[in-house]
């Protein structure tokens, strides 16, 4: 998608580590104009298909899922990261081993949210080696909802992420495709 | 307001400990199309005003603040709760303790994303004792931006946020605000 690659090429910075960092537009300061346009998006990317509810993860992915699901009509559920006094009953859980820190964590969402039968949505800010992403396909799986799809901001496809969720059989669908970042230049696919 | 009102008489249970779950349609589960007439809402409670920027705190202000700044045009910043790779540079901090836990910990904004003079509105989905609220008046603080106001969705008003922001002179807009939970009976003022 034009607009969001050349606001990445515009605002994005590339750390150390092949980080690219958005924080301007998209996971820190929210440009909630542009997430209008790339939820417009996902809603063409994914036309015809019944879509139930939006399933992301805190934090950074509950900004462009709340937009995107004016453009489904449906609500957003939220994953969280940790065991918390905000959920109380059942939860289905998984563990993930975050890219970052290495650490592993659980994800969960409460059992009332996600019903067996379910069409759900996934979306998320961003996709590198893909592990909280299959988190959550984890969960649906777990529920007996059906995943119709992935909705991406921004994909690394140099890391594993995008081809795990296609192996599941998964539509994957990233508004921005970044092949390389190699000395600090960006290019998308 | 009725509308919001009503759905905390629907699908709000009280629990133990003056605990109102809402998580079926405000911090776990969101109902986006609530969301729209609650930001509405905020927009016509602070018409008049410039709001510059809108400021949330992760991880449930972000979906209600997303929504809202569309009403207002303006971007979100979401403070985050503690140290993470996901912000470099330099920030702005503050020490809040948990209600519900008891612990401190770290709440921090990118020095990027408030600029002093800035006119800003921070929102949220809950308001008890405030103390994430005064943290973020007091990032504003630090960063020399105004702050024009507070919106929350529900306000427990037998705790001592509210009088804390207008005793600073701030002006606090609560779309529900609940003057008693004995019994498990939700009385609104």
């Amino acid at each position: 998608m034009k607009l969001l690659e050349e606001r990445i090429l515009k605002d994005g910075v590339v750390k150390d580590g092949n980080v690219l960092k958005v924080d301007s537009f998209l996971n820190h300061q929210m440009d909630v104009e542009l997430f209008n346009e790339l939820g417009k998006e996902f809603k063409r990317r994914f036309e015809g298909k019944k879509i139930d509810k939006i399933l992301t993860i805190e934090a950074s992915g509950i900004g462009i899922a709340c937009i995107s699901a004016q453009h489904f009509g449906c609500p957003v559920v939220f994953a969280k990261k940790a065991d918390s006094i905000n959920i109380d009953g059942e939860t289905y859980r998984t563990p993930v081993v975050s890219y970052t820190s290495g650490k592993t964590y659980t994800v969960l969402v409460s059992k009332k949210f996600i019903q067996e039968g379910e069409h759900i949505l996934l979306i998320d800010d961003f996709l590198a080696n893909g592990a909280e992403m299959m988190g959550l396909v984890e969960i649906c799986r777990q529920a007996g909802a059906k995943v119709e799809g992935v909705g991406i901001c921004i994909e690394k496809n140099f890391q594993i992420g995008h081809k795990q969720l296609e192996d599941a059989g998964i539509q994957v669908e990233a508004l921005a495709v970044i092949k390389s970042m190699d000395n600090g230049v960006i290019e998308f696919e």
